[in-house]
């Protein structure tokens, strides 16, 4: 007999599905994540000026997102690469919002950043290259301010359930987890999309999961397809790049939807994104 | 600038789209593999009795399964493990096809059962771990039956086409890609599905492309929402075990699904393979 | 408490060390290989002609080589790359054989060919795109030449320990393990070599090990370490690619070494090698 | 033509040799480590008490280390682990190091803790979870302190030299990598340890470069064959776990050493060590 999933993630508790709680619900502004809603974040990369985090706001908003994205603090993969415009980053994503009334979801990368950032954002991003900086979510769950805590690109499911224990310890239950791809063995893409990891999840799991597939495949003309994926997977809403001219992005670039590349993937999903619903109803209920 | 899919994958490109050829239709009996229909392939993980196949074939074909899978050579992941029920098991399968009409789809593992095998089965199924036996796919090939090559758990999306291009070389055009899971570090699942590989299969090769999904997880709880996904990936159908009683099976118990579990997934894809077609279509036409 | 190296691999227990059998040593004409000597097979990746096989032959004998490695019938990572001379190259080989003494490692890909390359070769290699196809083992294991079986290379210690119980239930006991390198997420060499993988199958197998540091990186210049790695891991031998103009070569150039660079090696290595018995000898005995 | 390893790791080109730079010899008390001494830094995963890091302190330092090791603020793998003794722990390294005259190496986890940690640590280590730390890395090397930099488990060569050339352009130069295992998809031993990347690493980097057989196996018993591994790959030196009651240690208990084993283990490399300047020579010395 092999161990239910209970026994597997014990050590996890507090993040697994119980009778008395089936599902999280994250609110953020007017919105609820976890909840029935598809929620879908949008936006560039980095910020980088204000014009085009303002055209970037008004168009993926018209286009049903509800919250805005975009780096005001970046990784570096490496030491000369772009590190964001910081706090000017922050004021522009404010301003997004009170134009736009986008919630705003950005990356939090340093303790030291935490009241900062949480100042200015809605959501604090712990980026994938974080995602076991137990010193940094621990700090940004004790900000109040709901985590969207990726998956590291080599981190087990376990793993992030750990690193989601972490803030539920630290008092903060408003904890959604991000699938962004891993690395295998196979370079043909970016990363390897595990929807798979999704499904899970949200089978043993009462918090929101969101599925990043600009991330997990690194290849624009790709994204729609893993965007459908993830909406297939049971996700609970997904976090995509736009930016209105790609090539000339100051980061991930090739991995940007056009403008009119994400109205288009926004049209394709409307009957995935009404069949999900039922479709995760349909995941059997039981945490096996 | 980034190299082109046709650049990357230019060793292969008898497998690529080109202007004059964008989608192979395998036929088989009265069956169109590629086409505008979703095919599903279903049943035990290894033929064991007469009436167990006879049932789940009548199982399945009432569902709506158009292709019957069954192993009557089996892969020994162990030197004592079930080895198939051989010849036996090959005229179970036909007499199985006699009585519903189902096409029949079986593994063959070595070149010399290539002519015996070929005999009874309408496809032959390369398995994962002969995908890189390049000597038993240039005999199946030369058999002159569609073939059903599996992904090895080992193999990047390049390895894959290779060994496709190895049957079209030896003459036979009709082979369908098969996903089924990916061998990384997180071992949480049996395998790591990776259905990014089914959306850039589909967007780069001609070949039709199927989704296993009971290999692809391990998990009966789980292959509902990986068939979805597979769906979703824009496959042109799937191969799942079935089982009456998945806990007496021979091989892949936990695996299988059972006939209510399989009925209910199949009511379950019904609207996400009606919106197929339409997503297949709004992946960027033109080769990267 | 973690549970013994015994208990975790008991499904082959037929090749692990026990109380009456600490290790095999295998006999091919003079030679024990998995004795107090360190074995040394050299060669080209692929015979290429006589003028060729027979300078390496003679070259790396009288550098202190005991085997004769070259391919005459070549696994095809794409159908167009070079597929070996076929029977001329065996019969290459054992005029090389005649001519220096040494013994005749060669890749058998089919079980067709099995007879044919018996008839030739002191040792049957199964390459690591073979390790799963057990009939080939079968069928290669019941010639009754000792086999050289290489680690596929996504196969773990336990998938690896398999292959070779199928030689031993075929009643073949002359199984000569090789680590080859391994693939995983980093891909900056060819391979990822395991010499871990050498010390802990030395601690827990009765079978000989040796290592094949040439495919394992892929690159001239860090063979000579990773042979050096070998060594110090406790091998039995190792298995290296040898080429008088590898920049000419069909095949492997890339990690062939020149006659030069081994005779180097050779020299290097000396001190390794007689520490080599008293460190087999300092990991613990006992089966953990 | 394959791209040289200088136009590959072009991007960290502070890290690689150069015909002015050869070798960084970094300097700690009396050490050079990066020079002709081969350096054993030792000690137990945790702080405990004064009797035990004092006991092994004494103990290691008369089998010939020159660095003790020891956790004072430890990474949790769960929210529920041992965290270390934070400061009182650093107190007792420091008096381990008044009384027996080694260095210490202790990991910062934060960099709100480095300036603390810099004042009792002759080393800090950055550990591999925090290796994409950068913010970290920036604070720790502009403590001027040198830094002991662990390879993350999911990073490749490339991504080890980025997050060195993070602290070169911090202004420190002062920087010890260190290998300790990688994660694949073999989970047979805790770790895929790489010493290929040793070789490669002091191959084509003037930086100090150490082996860490503790971690990289996970097993007491495989630990003296990886470091004599780590020996013959030419690393600079080496951290190992060592406890006088492994199986009461509050951490790590399975993978360290006895002072027995250790004893043994030292005196079992003894000779490897003697070679290690001759072998370190005979690889060629042109970057490829």
């Amino acid at each position: 007999m092999r161990a239910s999933w209970q026994e597997r993630f014990a050590e996890t508790s507090d993040v697994l599905k119980s009778s008395q709680h089936q599902q999280t619900v994250v609110r953020v502004l007017d919105l609820e994540i976890g909840g029935s809603q598809f929620i879908t974040m949008a936006g560039p990369c980095s910020v980088e000026t204000e014009q085009q985090i303002l055209s970037i706001a008004h168009h993926v908003r018209a286009q049903g997102a509800q919250v805005l994205r975009g780096g005001a603090f970046k990784p570096r993969s490496s030491p000369y690469a772009f590190q964001g415009l910081g706090l000017e980053g922050l004021k522009l994503l404010a301003k997004a919002r009170s134009e736009t009334g986008l919630a705003i979801v950005t990356e939090v990368m340093s303790e030291d950043d935490v009241s900062l950032v949480a100042e200015y954002a809605d959501i604090l991003q712990i980026g994938s290259r974080s995602m076991e900086n137990f010193t940094l979510i621990d700090a940004a769950a004790r900000s109040g301010r709901p985590l969207l805590l990726k998956r590291g690109m080599m981190a087990t499911v376990d793993d992030l359930l750990r690193s989601a224990q972490i803030a539920l310890t630290a008092g903060n239950a408003n904890v959604i987890l991000c699938e962004r791809g891993i690395r295998t063995f196979d370079s043909t893409l970016r990363n390897t999309f595990d929807p798979a990891a999704i499904a899970l999840l949200k089978h043993i799991s009462h918090l929101p999961v969101i599925a990043d597939p600009s991330h997990a495949c690194g290849h624009r003309e790709l994204v729609p397809a893993l965007a459908r994926i993830g909406v297939a997977a049971g996700a609970d809403g997904m976090i995509v790049e736009v930016h209105p001219q790609p090539e000339q992005a100051w980061s991930d670039g090739e991995q940007s939807l056009t403008f009119a590349e994400f109205d288009e993937m926004m049209t394709m999903l409307k009957p995935y994104i009404r069949h999900r619903a039922a479709a995760v109803g349909n995941l059997l209920e039981t945490v096996g």
